[in-house]
């Protein structure tokens, strides 16, 4: 075990306290409210953390790449991919995974559907179909009910596929969950009447599953949901503790930054630019900046370029010392996990533990 | 060799005829000018493309990152670390390159000398310095010259520092290079005057390290400038071309992507989103979007979430198929290429060859 001064920056801290409690308090609400949780892995993208939620009585996980997926079928045997299966390639990745997983796709086209149905023959397996609907993200999904029912009845009726319920992300819902009713409620009515639709066209459907972070605590209150599929709770981010869907110490992942320079008058550069810390707006509301410092909440990273983050200091009396270490509050998680290899865990200012982030990236190899 | 059309998307593809264009052309204009390029590498991060730059005649390579450095030291023995050596960590890990690597660090600190100064002690090597001036940028670099005068000389204190120049990074200078004119100007002013003080300090300055992607064709132009360390013109991208810095030919580097829903009226999704593209604005001029499409120029990625693009397709009569390819010029590429870990290599449609992106991330590993 090492301080956390020991490491070389910039580098992903997780405070384990913090991202435990977060795992459980989910779990809770999940068992609470007879919900399935089926954690979303791209915040956190390793199987050591994916291994926690399914011991924490997760009922699967949900991926977005096939290479999530296969990273996580070292620790899971029902795994979602939450994205299209569309693409040759794609599909018979996905329908390469070991025969003990039970995979299931959501998508929203009849050339998925092909795409998927032709793999999963050819790989001599069976995949599980969510149709997915739009509910007002305006993302993807069909967001006429007949439209789904039909590519629903296309999944029926491919030898390798079976229909296995209905998808949707709540990603329009991002403001205080005490301002999230109206929107809610308007949920709940979209999946009462496409429930209905479908039984009357002779499609029972058993699994609903939905759900975000910022609709967390909420879940229960969209009618119709059996499933949810938060992914950022694990770590929480700035964006989620501006809304209120966390408190500020909920955030379990930080950037630890240096200090590198003071030399410009009235500002300090950390050694956290773009490429630690991507360039994420804070998400659903204002929010200046492009994280905020752990130390300093009166200190934002007023902006970026590829390894130099600009400290806004207008705000703060604090005077930053060149090698003086930081460490910033990111607006969005799942990118920074996304550029690191690495995480470490933390208890106070001990390094516990540290782990990789296995399913960053996308698995490739070189060509021989 | 395989057909692009084999590749899984998302994938980063560079066309290797534009690659080579691009570096042949930038090092024939060095030595028409007689002036060092040092081309920095985070733009690649690849051995490979180094090894290329250095066959090409390059004086040396230039990196931001201790890890850069570590990979690039075994295709170049003259390397720049452009970017303040603060903390123990970093220091010792910059002074840990091979014995025969000639590793000079650019700084405006005494923290920074001190740091340096230590662990090149401790490995028993000697370390060249260039004191960063800032020609108004405002990110780092020591604004008045008689503070980088005193930097310097305490680097020349130092038993194992030597001063070795100056440097200046004209990060402020993105309008078209015909519109250059004024702040080309000030900078040779700026560092006449500089040069003229250090002289009459009683340090000469052997080396002025300049340049950047957006001014490579005018650096000699900038008088007193010895060396320069353009990145991005290895695979140029939207921003270069807009600004016209490049042809819009000359942009060797795109990410594949698979159109994966159709289902929403209005729009398409791709399946590169800000994990694949990054989330990078065009920067020095107006430009909507955050990537451009290379047969659809009149279609831009309009927003991003982390594997979804949405396209938006109100300027062009194209009608887009789930399941179609695109190839997407991104606005900033080196965002794009530590995004990835492997580069396939393409002539017309066919992948030549590929490569790892062997310096992405930061080199950590698992604690024991």
């Amino acid at each position: 075990m090492i301080s956390l001064d020991a490491l070389e920056t910039p580098a992903l801290v997780v405070d384990l306290d913090r991202m435990e409690r977060n795992l459980s308090r989910a779990a809770a609400y999940a068992a609470t409210h007879g919900l399935g949780l089926r954690p979303h892995v791209k915040t956190h993208k390793s199987p050591r953390v994916g291994a926690q939620q399914m011991a924490l009585g997760a009922v699967g996980l949900t991926c977005a790449t096939p290479y999530e997926a296969h990273v996580m079928s070292e620790v899971c045997n029902d795994i979602l991919v939450a994205y299209p299966p569309v693409g040759v390639a794609r599909a018979a990745r996905l329908a390469a995974l070991p025969a003990g997983v039970r995979l299931t796709v959501a998508l929203d086209s009849p050339r998925a559907i092909d795409d998927m149905a032709r793999a999963a023959d050819t790989a001599g397996r069976r995949v599980g179909v969510y149709v997915e609907l739009d509910l007002g993200m305006h993302r993807v999904g069909l967001p006429v009910v007949d439209d789904a029912i039909a590519v629903a009845k296309q999944a029926r009726a491919a030898r390798s596929l079976e229909f296995a319920g209905i998808a949707f992300y709540p990603g329009h819902v991002r403001e205080a969950p005490e301002l999230q009713d109206d929107k809610l409620r308007a949920l709940s009515d979209s999946l009462a009447d496409a429930i209905a639709r479908f039984k009357r066209a002779g499609v029972d459907v058993s699994v609903v599953s939905g759900g975000s972070t910022p609709t967390l605590w909420r879940t229960h209150e969209i009618e119709g949901v059996t499933e949810f599929r938060p992914g950022t709770y694990v770590y929480n981010d700035r964006t989620t503790a501006v809304i209120g869907a966390c408190d500020w110490d909920d955030c379990a992942a930080t950037v630890l930054a240096t200090v590198i320079s003071t030399a410009v008058p009235g500002q300090a550069v950390i050694d956290a630019g773009t490429k630690a810390l991507g360039r994420e707006p804070v998400r659903g509301t204002d929010g200046e900046g492009l994280g905020q410092l752990l130390e300093h909440p009166d200190v934002v990273v007023a902006r970026t370029s590829e390894e130099h983050g600009v400290l806004d200091l207008s705000r703060s009396s604090w005077t930053p010392q060149v090698g003086e270490r930081v460490r910033v509050i990111p607006n969005h998680v799942c990118i920074v996990v996304h550029l690191n290899d690495v995480v470490y865990g933390v208890r106070g200012s001990v390094v516990e533990t540290s782990w990789e982030v296995v399913a960053r990236g996308r698995g490739e190899r070189v060509m021989a």
